[in-house]
């Protein structure tokens, strides 16, 4: 049993909660039985980690597994994961411009997964591979293919798809836009939307007719549009 | 100006943090002047208070102002308000039974608002009056008939309505639901859907077709059902 909060494996691992380590290692960390579970199916567990004796993995103290998953409230088993390096471009792909909201990117990557728009390609977002983002998906991530590009070099390099940007103005409505068996969405930052000079680069920019309000949040609006183009 | 958080009036207001007072007392606070210039359109506010001398309304200091809002960080502005007592049921009806994340509360009203569900009906959910909802709601609250009431009761009262719940289980696709003018959804708790006594009385109760997950996020789901028979 490793107890000591001292020791190099689960100083290297608590560095995980940081983004610059999750970057420079590409690995992550996933807690809970759940997620576990769901990990393994995948193969990119590196070493389960677990205060339990009767789960498989490496048995810690309860002050090891605090300092591994930065949490207050003791959570049973976490594991060590690898990112996943898929290179498939889906048919269905949703493009994240600038979303800085945990809660949304979680939220918009289980629907996403859903949907069957599993290819997710994000510039300047909140971090996917973060504690806080994995939870929200709900094992979603595993399923994902999951790029981090530059979005006007992704676009180019796309071929026979149709790209729908998303715009509050001169945007067509969504129920004329039709159905097309590969297709990219492109949803943006809370405030701003997306990018006036990725607006010009695609086929059709679409717009979510609403009243009363000026926007709906981007997870609500990226939803919609999902479903509705699957 | 007011600078001690012993005042009388001040502490009354500090109390609104809880929903228990403002349940007794009919009131809630809001923070911020985007919020506040909305409130006073609908003339629901009963007094201003800022820590700017050249907004109008009580100045208070810093230190009452953090103790009325409850918050670390200073808002400049917020004001105490009396909540709305409309009366008329609209034709589109948002129903939410056990609702708990404040988030989900919020995302669901500012997306019944764009999409003229003017009336929300809710049963043992978060405080829509609490500061948290009311941010995520951006105003989208002053627009709306609210009212806390026994879901069965209030079923049984809706003459001419259609009334759709969602359920995962046994549910009708949303593809196949048609539009009707006058129609209440019922959304469930996170966990466990809407309770099956509710589901019984419905006309249908409506499935979202999905893959890869077991279920959408409340708020996503509401979001797109609103959407389609809007």
């Amino acid at each position: 049993m490793i107890s000591s909060t001292q020791n190099e494996r689960i100083k290297e691992y608590a560095k995980l909660n940081e983004k610059k380590y999750r970057d420079e290692t590409n690995l992550f960390i996933i807690e809970g039985i759940h997620l576990v579970e769901e990990a393994k199916k995948y193969g990119i567990i590196k070493e389960i980690l677990t205060t339990n004796p009767n789960i498989e993995g490496t048995l810690v103290s309860v002050e090891v597994m605090k300092k591994i998953t930065n949490q207050k409230s003791v959570v049973e088993v976490c594991a060590i994961c690898e990112k996943l390096n898929k290179k498939e471009i889906t048919n269905k792909v949703l493009i994240l411009d600038n979303i800085q909201d945990p809660g949304n990117i979680g939220t918009l990557i289980r629907t996403a997964v859903s949907f069957n728009f599993n290819t997710i390609v994000m510039e300047n977002c909140a971090d996917i591979y973060s504690s806080k983002v994995i939870r929200a998906t709900q094992g979603a991530i595993f399923k994902l293919n999951i790029i981090n590009a530059k979005i006007d070099t992704f676009i180019s390099s796309l071929d026979g798809y149709k790209i729908y940007g998303t715009s509050l103005k001169n945007g067509v409505p969504l129920k004329e836009i039709k159905k097309s068996d590969k297709l990219a969405i492109i949803l943006g930052n809370e405030g701003n939307g997306v990018r006036d000079e990725i607006l010009d680069m695609t086929d059709k920019n679409i717009f979510i007719e609403i009243e009363n309000m000026e926007s709906l949040n981007v997870g609500i609006a990226g939803g919609i549009i999902m479903y509705e183009l699957k």
